[in-house]
C-alpha cells in the first residue's frame, strides 16, 4: 500500500457516493482548494484532518495514516499535460511566462512568488457574456538574498 | 528581420532608456499585464499601438510593423522551465493540476478555463510578514458541446 | 476502477458484440463523432447517456457512474503518435501548421480556432480514382482580448 | 544559401507588402491552402509558379530556383506545438486521434487517410454566437495491402 | 483482453511450439513477412485466416476475433530501439534518410514512397564472404497534389 | 570551416548547376545510392573521388580535403524526423521492427544485419496501377559470438 | 546585446587577466559563491557592484547596466548535465534524493528548503587520504500551509 | 520479489510503525543520512546490518538478503523531479552548477568531487528569522589524470 | 511467460543460492561476461547452455526453452543511466566519444568497431594505490564499403 | 572566443596540415588517447603543453591560453549518439551495462570504476579473420563509504 492507492481509493469513493469537493471540504474545516489537492495526494493532512477523511470516504486505519505521510508531489502523467484543462494553464505559464518575470522583478526585485507559502480561492465570476473562472492567487515574495 | 529581432531591440532599449513596463503599458493605454506580454512577443498590436512602442523604443517603420503581425508564441526555451521565477508557476500546474481540474468541473461542468479570453491582474499585496504577489486570473468558462 | 477500465471495458465488449459505432450513436441520439470519442474516454455523458451504454455494453452501475465523470483527456500513449493512421494527423499539423496559422489570423486577425467549442463530421467521400476520407471539422474562432 | 533563407524573405516581404496569401494564390492560380504551404516553405513549386512568387517577393534568381527544390517538410520548432492556435490543432489529434482511427477503420478498413493525396479548404463560417473557422479535409484512403 | 494479451499468447505459444514463421504463414497462404507483421500484432486479419492461426496457436474465439480488428500499430518500445538489429535498420534512416529524399525525388518528384501500399521480401543471399540478408521493398510512389 | 559547410556548399552548388545526383555518380564511377549519401556528408571519399566532386561543384582546395576526413554521421535533425518522406521508412521501422528481427533471427540465429558492410539500389518500377519505388537492400548477417 | 553576451565577455576577460573568482569576490565586498554565481550569469547585482565588476573586467556602461537586470536563470545547456564535475551533484540528487526529502519532513514536517533564501560555502578540506571538496547549504526551511 | 519490493515493505512498515529514521539509524549504528539511503533502496547493507533491519521492519530471510545485493540505483520517476522538495536540489545543480565548477577547478585543478567516497549530514539549524536545513557535504576531489 | 520473466527468476534465484557469476559461467564453459550477459537477459544459449542454467537456477522446461529464443536486447531502464556504476561508461562515451572516432579513424579509415563480433575481460588489477578494474575489449574493425 | 572556437580550429588546422593525432600526442609527450581528448576539449593543458599544441597548430597566446581552462566536457551533440561509431560504444553500455555491473560489484562489491583516475590504450589487433580494435581500459575502483 502507498498514497496513490488511498488517492484512488479516494476518487473512486466519492465517484461512487457523489459528495462534492466544497463539502468534503467543509467537514475538514479549511478551503475547498487545499482540501482537494489533499485527497488528491498533494498536501499532508494532520491525523484528525485524515480521520475525517477516513469516515467520509471509509478508509481503513493504515489508509488513513498514509493520508498523514508527505508524498511525492506532482499530479500529472506527463510534462507537458494533455487534459485541455490542465494544459490551458501549462499554456498560460508558456504564453505569459517571462511576462510574470518581467513584472514581479519590475515590482519586487530579484526573487520569486513561492508556491509553498501560498493560498488560492477558485469561484464562478457571473457574466452576461458566459460565466467566467476567476482565480485569486497569492503567495509570498521571497528575494535572492546576497551572501 | 522577424519578430525575435524586434522583441530582442525592445528588451535591449528597455534596460539602456531604464523605463518601467507600467509606465510603457500607462502610454499604451492598457493593462501592463497585456502590454508586457505584446513587448514580450506574445500578442499582436494595432498600428497605433506600435506606433506608441516604436516611439518609446525607437523602433524603425518595418519594425513597428512586425508588431502588427501575429507572433509565433511560447516564450520559453525549454518545456520545463529552467528560470525559478518561472517554474513555480510550472510547479503550481503540476501540484495543483489535478486539483484545478476536479473544482472547474465540480462547479462548472466538462470544458475549459479559457487562456484566450483570459485576463489578470498582477499586484503586490502589502503583508506584515513579507509582501505577496497577488495574481488574479479571469479567463471565460468554455463548455464542451455535444452534437 | 477508473474511467480506463471503463473504457477497456467498453472496446471488449464492442469486439465481443461486433456492434458498430455508428450504431452505437445512434442509440446515444448523437452524432457518431462525439459518441466514440466519449466511448474512448474523452467526453463526459450525462446520467441518462451513461445508462444507453450500460445497456448496450452491460455495464455495471457503477462502471456507468464513471461515464458521467470528466476524464482526463488524452487518447495517445506517445507525444508523436506511431500508429500510421493516427500519425497522417499528426503530419498535417506538422506540415501544414503554420499554414493555419497564417490562414485564420489573416482572415480572422489573431485567435485561435477553438478545439472545445468544436464538431466535426466524417464521411466516405466517393472518387473513381479511389475512395476518400472527408472531414469537416467546425471550431468557434476565438479572439484574443486586450484589456 | 537554402529554402530556409528563401522562406524568410518570403515572410518578410510580406510583412512589408501587406500583401495577402489569398490574393498571392490568385495570382499563382492555386488555392490559398497549397500556395501558403508553399510559400511557408512545405511544398515544390514548377517554375513557373516560382516565377510568380519571385515577382510578387522580388527574389533573386537563385531563390527562385530554391523554390522547386523538394524542401525538407516539417514547419513546427518542437515536436508539441507551444503556440496555441496550432497546438489546439495538435490536441484534436490528442483528444480525436483514437476517434478517427475507429471510425475511419469502422468505415473503411484498415488503412490510412493520405496526407499526401490530400487536399483542404479553410473558410469563414457566419454565426450569430460568433464566427467560426470551417475547414474541410479530404485525403484518399488507402488500404493495407496483404501479400 | 486486447490485442496485445494475444500477440503475447502466440508468441508465447510459438516458443512452445517450435513453429516457423515460415511455416505460419504457408499455413495463412501469405508472405511470411506479412503473416509475421500480423502475428505480432501490427496488421488485420480476415476472419478465416484468424481461424488459421487461432488453430495454430490454440486461441479461443475470442482470442481469434481481436486479431480481426485494426491493432495500434508500432512495434517498439522506444522512440530510438535499443536492439542491435533494429538499431541497424534506424541507423540506415540517419544515415541514409537524406540520400533516399534526395534520390526518389530526383525520379519522381515531390511525394513519397508510401509504408501502406508496400510490400517487402526477405531472403538470405549465400555470400562466400559470409551470408547477407537480402531485403526488397517496394512501395508506391505517391506524389503531392496541387490544388 | 568544417564538413557541413561543405555539404551545404555542395547542396548550393547543385541547385545552382542543375546536375543530377545519378550524373555526379557516373562521374565518380560509384553508385549513385553511396555518392549521393557522400555529397550529402554521411561517407568518407578518396582524395581522387574529392578532386572530381571539387571539379563538379567548384570547391577549393581546403574544401576538397574536408571530403577525405571521416564525418559525424546522421542526417535527421530529430530523433523522429519530421519530413513526409524519411518518416515513412522510420515507420517501416516501427511497424515492422519486430518482423525484421522474427524473420532474421529465425533464417540466422542471433545477430544483426550489417549497416556498414551494406549496400543498396533504388530504382524506379514501372506499374500500371502507379510506378513504385523499389529498394533492395543487402547487409553482412553477423552472428553473435560466444567466448 | 544581452546579459548571455556579458557572461561571455566577463569569462573571456578573466581567461585573459587570470584573476581569480575568489580575487573578484574580495573586490566586490561578498562571498566568492554569490559573486560567481552572478559572474557567470544568475544572480543580480546592484548599481555599485556591477560598477566594480565594470573596472575588472573592462565593461562598458551598457554592458554594466545589464548586470543590474535580473537573468533567466539556469547555468546549464542539458536537462541532464554531461559534464562530469556537475554531473555528480546531479547524481547525489537522484541517488540521495528521496533521503534528503525524508529526513528533511522528518525533521521540519511538510514544506521544502528554500532555494531562494539560501546560502553556500565551499572550502577545501585536508585530509591525508586526498584532500577534499566540502560545501556548507543553508536554506530557509518553507513549510506548506494550510488554508 | 526484487529489491523495490523490500523497499516499498520497508516504507510501508515504517508508516505502520511510525518509527522514525534517525531511531532505525541508531539500531544500525551508521548516520541516518546513509541509513535512510539504504532503507530506500540505494546502498547495500552488511548481512549484519541487513538482520538489523530485518528485526525493524519484519523482514523474511530473503528479503533481508536482497538488502545485501547491490541494487541499481536512482531515486527519482524522472529525469527532472516534480516533487518540490526534491526540484530544489535541481535547481540548485542548474543555478549553481557552473559555479560549483568555476571554484572547485580554481581550488583544485580539472577533476571531481566524488559522489561515491562522499558523505554528508543535515541537520536543523535554528534561526530566529525561521530555521533553516544545513546540510554539510564532503566528497574526495579526484584529479583527472594525464597519462 | 516471456524473456524478462526468467531472467527476473534467474536474478531472484541467484540472490537466494549465493552462487556466483564466474561460477555459473564455469559450468556453462564460457567466459563469466557472455554468461552473464546471457543471464541478465541479453545473448541467446544452446539449448545444451539452458539446460545448464535450468539446473543451476531451478529452471521449468518452458522457462529453459525461451533461454534459447534471441531476446529484445538493451538492458538498460532509461536512455541515460541512472545508476552511478552504468553511468561512469556512459560517461565515458560522452567524453571519449569523439577521441575513439578520432583514433580508430586515423588507424583504420572509415568504419566501426563491431559491437556484434566482440569480445571482453573483465579483471582485477591489483594496485597498491588502490585495486583498479581492467577491461580488455576487442572488436573486429568493420570497414565502410563503396559500392 | 571560448574553447569550442579553439577545438574548432584545431581540428580545421589538423585537416589542413594533415598531422595525425598519434604524432601531436608525441610531440606533447602523452598517450595519444590523453591528448586527442585534449585537443578535442574534453582535457586542461598545463601552459607548457599548451604551448606545444599552439606552434602544431598556429594558435594565438590567448587560444593557447583557453587550452589551459578547464572545459565544459562531454563531445556529443545528442544524448543518444547518431554516429555509427560512436553509437556502438553506446550500444556496449546499453546491452552490457547490466553485465559490467554484475561483474564488478561480484568481485569488488558496491563501488564504481572510476572514470575520472582512468586512462586507456587502443591498438590494432592483426587478425587474419580481419584486423581488430584492441581497446584496453583501466579505472580506479571506488567503494561507496559507509557513515
Amino acid at each position: 500500500m502507498d498514497r496513490l492507492t488511498v488517492t484512488e481509493k479516494i476518487i473512486a469513493a466519492k465517484v461512487s457516493s457523489g459528495i462534492k469537493w466544497s463539502e468534503v471540504a467543509a467537514k475538514v474545516g479549511l478551503s475547498k482548494e487545499w482540501v482537494t489537492a489533499a485527497c488528491l495526494g498533494q498536501m499532508t493532512l494532520s491525523e484528525k484532518q485524515a480521520g475525517v477523511l477516513a469516515e467520509i470516504f471509509s478508509l481503513s486505519e493504515e489508509e488513513a495514516k498514509w493520508l498523514t505521510v508527505t508524498p511525492y508531489k506532482g499530479s500529472l502523467p506527463t510534462a507537458v499535460p494533455t487534459d485541455p484543462l490542465i494544459y490551458r494553464f501549462y499554456e498560460l505559464v508558456n504564453v505569459y511566462g517571462s511576462t510574470f518575470k518581467a513584472l514581479i522583478h519590475e515590482e519586487f526585485g530579484d526573487g520569486i512568488m513561492s508556491a509553498i507559502d501560498f493560498k488560492m480561492d477558485l469561484q464562478r465570476e457571473n457574466d452576461p457574456n458566459g460565466d467566467r473562472v476567476r482565480i485569486l492567487m497569492s503567495g509570498k515574495f521571497l528575494p535572492y538574498k546576497q551572501y
